[in-house]
């Protein structure tokens, strides 16, 4: 019998190096809002996402190349930028045929951890592409790595509600010893019936929605499917994987 | 109206930097088997167990004082002691009025970080002391971290289940803003009514029972208030507070 690949859960980046990342397909997942994002910009048209990890560099490759610099700190657009991180900002008319330069609190900066520690196939995980995602780690028949990025090296849920709606779907093609993604399955069965309702309980939830008003962002980021393309990251870019 | 004290929970010592440590009282939970293995020694009358983070290290303080070394890595008694940590071993004849010198892969071990971190009121959970450890929170009325032990810094589910079971009991005492806590809750909830039943889909119980043939200690690790003792960490010792 030949034996599955194993797929694992890391609950915060700050447990990333506790996995063996250049064995396996990373998935960088984000939920509110970096990686769902990168879904919708890639579905409307864009021609790649580049993800940087200061808001300085945003601003000097989007320069050099005549990109967009977007970017977030602390939920809100960062500091001497136009753009920000939400998925809804990056309508096809906007987007269509752009690059965007992109700097976030979590989700880039586990990007640039996972390539620090030597991850060599990285993608892009979120509600937005969940079946994109599902489809290709069955294909890939390699180990997996399901990286939740967390709030500043802090477990979320909505992180891990991802992570166990993509263990939901694919468990059986993989060997699974690991608590994390035990968890991250029940968790989500629990509440799959109704994310939305759940999301107020939600850490996040609250700074995004009570302090901003980003309820719009909440709905798209937890709907399956609606920008189901597959962000790879291949050098320096976020490009959408053709099929 | 007087605002509630925080709780969050750790759920990896690669984690606990994170949280205020000494503005807390810091719990070190290590269902399987360290913190269990203290409050049954401590119940069965041993004068104080000493943590200290190395065999040799046991090895010396025993010998200088008369106590017994013990201690365990990987699962098994640790190389060079007689004694391991399974909380079975110490019955009030062998352990009553000695002291132990307890070295663990996971417990003792964030015990020590908890202190090098800062934290100045320690005390140890596991389910067989659950009640008492539940009553000396509310009663402290400060800030409470939960801090899991895990596995090698790895998430374990069997230290979150504890989290879960001290938050069900006692939430409306505290204020908890926390994904990890409110996770710690769901599990507990989901699986409370036979956590023996559970315990066969954790990562750790296949270490403990399949490879060692642990099941009895899982038994006990996992029943409530059979050594119901709050022990605290006072220079250098883990001794009974007394009520």
């Amino acid at each position: 019998m030949i034996s599955k690949p194993e797929l694992h859960t890391s609950l915060s980046p700050a447990l990333l190096h506790l996995y063996d990342l250049n064995n396996s397909v990373v998935v960088i997942i984000d939920v509110f809002r970096a990686t769902s994002t990168i879904a919708s910009v890639l579905y409307n048209g864009a021609k790649c996402v580049i993800p940087v990890d200061s808001v300085p560099k945003a601003i000097e490759i989007s320069k050099n190349i005549g990109g967009i610099a977007a970017g977030e700190r602390d939920g809100l657009i960062a500091e001497g930028l136009q753009h920000g991180n939400s998925p809804l900002e990056y309508t096809r008319e906007f987007i269509e045929n752009k690059v965007l330069v992109l700097t976030t609190t979590n989700g880039t900066r586990l990007l640039h951890m996972a390539l620090e520690k030597g991850a060599e196939s990285i993608i892009s995980g979120s509600f937005p592409n969940l079946s994109a995602v599902c489809d290709h780690l069955v294909a890939e028949k390699r180990n997996v790595i399901l990286g939740c990025a967390g709030w500043k090296d802090r477990f979320n849920l909505e992180d891990t509600l991802f992570a166990g709606a993509v263990i939901s779907r694919i468990k059986e093609h993989f060997t699974i010893h690991c608590d994390s993604s035990l968890m991250a399955e029940a968790m989500f069965v629990k509440h799959k019936s109704n994310l939305l309702k759940f999301a107020p309980q939600l850490t996040h939830y609250h700074r995004l929605v009570e302090r901003f008003g980003l309820i719009e962002d909440i709905k798209y980021c937890l709907t399956d499917d609606v920008a189901n393309v597959l962000p790879v990251y291949k050098e320096g870019k976020l490009i959408i994987k053709s099929r």
